[in-house]
């Protein structure tokens, strides 16, 4: 059997959906991720080591034809190791920049020339002080590195907040962010292949709760107008800008802000991503699939929306971590639940379920039953 | 974990694809299959053992919720020993039934009151005189058991060919068929929930060279014609029949001949079918998710055709037994290449794409598309 075999650092929930598109396209798929179990154990080979020991990577390597990721906190050392031996994808600068949020924030807005919210590097008590003066309240303190969901961010209203902050996050390396009064977030999916050739889904409108992403809606309403347009528009130029300084292969997600009828970046992932999920039944190609195209050197799919999609996650409730099973969305009709076998746990993304409409009417009326059938859950009630 | 885990006897391409489908439902799965190497084994548990060794079985059924089949030449007594220890479906009947050509028939005509071709039970040499000179030639030879893409048929023209055919097949049991000179061949797929509610598929029209499928389209063409729409109650009428008779949970296939604007049934599978593998992409919910959902106890998906679609087996070439690669067919656009993981064997069913148009006639340039990169990889051409 001389099918290609894939490598992925990190075995959760992108790595199993990675999988599941990649079957079907005759790929074959290793994992690695120390996690004492994994959303991929039950569907593919995984070994269960560090991501720094460099036996286990060596034996990641053998046999593989091409490496990626589906975590963007693996170490670039082990990322750098893998380079020199086979072909790695996204490479070490786009994982090293995504990793630090200064870094990123730097990229964006000197090699790519795109809007961010204005930042300051905070280093030390004096540079806190002098950073608030500088970007004025509120304003956002986050970790430079391994923040996600929200995670290792404050929030600042005055001097007191900053003060508590301080001492939480004090001794880290940290960014401190002029806070955008913004309209709404939207996500970008944008993919290169290893000829260098891009595709661009819709943008995604997305919303969140508690730090995490709840509700992706793709393409992001008013996608059709001209101010929608306009902003599709600015999106793919950041992202192809940002492609091509990266020298990148595989999907891109990028953040953004909307404030004003333009976009300012937020973050960028360098992998698939919880916006993107949708894209699986909602476009002709799904962002999975065109990850391992990209990565294979493939031509791209189609990346057209077949209807209005809305990703909606499925959270592990709050009493018991439970979420509802894939029949409890079988009435309100083209529903596709994607569960990630993930023990329960209150507030884990164990799963999603996206929804197809034909109209933004009807996708509507499908996200409120997605989200009574979630209400009834948290209420006890038997779903 | 406690989600629910799904036991399939049989790990070809049909078992691979029933575990695609059913791990985003949060399924689990293992499979029985006495193969060296099978379909399903880079991403599922499988036992390599008899369908008929008793402690395999039992291996097999522990801490299974419930049990199915992939082939429908396993063993009927497996399946009974099965299911006087969980649940089986589609249960033993249907598996019986399905497994003897003369009890399909009989089966057909006096249960479900449906048209059969003539047949004859064929059991001596004189029997073999008897039923020629009762049907006439041409007529169809037919072991009852074990025959699959057109092996164990011989098509009788004279009484030279009867004898030849005799030295084959005589000594197995036979079924001597009337010769219907058929306008085209279309399969239905139904299915059936454990609570009894049905739903069917669009007809597919299907598209057979050297007795191997090759093409099915669905809808198959002239659907919406009111001639189209009475082919498909007519079907619809026949499946219902005999889902209720066998009292029958899971997907059914059944094959028709059409001839004369009017259905008569072929053969049944008691399984998912190849026809039907254009369901993944081309309908709401597809056979396999179907399937599952189905022997759940879940309410079944919508069976609904997204746009016109046509399913291109991909067969192991005769000179080289090797089929295109998933990237071959990423020019077409809207094209989803399934690969089995199968290793080459000329004459070998080891993939299909299913390629997606919102017309008749751009379908049809697709077909074309795709055959090119068939007869290309044939002669010798890099695909």
């Amino acid at each position: 059997m001389s099918s290609p075999a894939i490598g992925i650092l990190g075995a959760g929930q992108l790595g199993r959906m990675l999988a599941l598109a990649g079957y079907p396209l005759g790929l074959r798929f290793r994992f690695l991720d120390p996690a004492p179990s994994a959303s991929t154990d039950p569907l593919a080979e995984r070994l269960c080591d560090p991501f720094e020991d460099i036996p286990a990577l060596a034996q990641f390597a053998k046999g593989i034809d091409v490496a990626t990721y589906e975590f963007e906190n693996v170490p670039v050392s082990s990322v750098r190791w893998l380079a020199e031996r086979l072909a790695v994808h996204p490479g070490a600068p786009a994982l090293e920049t995504a990793q630090d949020r200064l870094l990123e924030k730097t990229f964006f807005r000197d090699r790519v020339g795109a809007p961010v919210p204005p930042f300051e590097c905070v280093e030390s008590s004096g540079d806190l002080d002098r950073a608030t003066a500088q970007l004025g309240y509120p304003c956002v303190l986050k970790t430079r590195r391994f923040g996600y969901d929200g995670k290792g961010q404050r929030v600042l209203r005055n001097e007191a907040d900053a003060r508590d902050a301080w001492k939480d996050l004090g001794g880290y390396p940290l960014i401190l962010e002029g806070f955008v009064p913004f309209s709404r977030e939207v996500s970008l999916l944008a993919v290169r292949n290893r000829q260098g050739r891009t595709a661009f889904y819709p943008l995604a409108e997305n919303h969140h709760s508690d730090g995490i992403l709840r509700l992706s809606l793709m393409p992001a309403p008013g996608h059709d107008s001209p101010s929608g347009q306009a902003l599709q528009a600015q999106a793919e130029d950041i992202a192809r800008e940002a492609l091509a300084a990266l020298d990148y292969v595989g999907v891109l997600a990028i953040e953004f802000f909307e404030q004003d009828g333009r976009l300012l970046v937020n973050e960028m992932a360098p992998r698939v991503h919880n916006s993107g999920h949708g894209t699986i039944e909602g476009t002709v190609c799904g962002q999975f699939e065109n990850h391992l195209r990209a990565v294979m050197g493939w031509p791209l799919g189609n990346t057209a929306p077949r209807q209005f999609s809305a990703m909606v996650n499925l959270i592990g409730a709050p009493a018991t971590g439970h979420i509802p099973s894939a029949q409890a969305f079988a009435p309100i009709g083209d529903a596709h639940a994607h569960h990630y076998g993930k023990s329960p746990r209150p507030g884990r993304k164990r799963g999603h379920v996206t929804l197809l409409a034909p109209t933004r009417e009807e996708l509507a009326a499908k996200v409120k039953a997605a989200e009574t059938v979630l209400a009834n859950l948290e209420s006890g009630l038997a779903v």
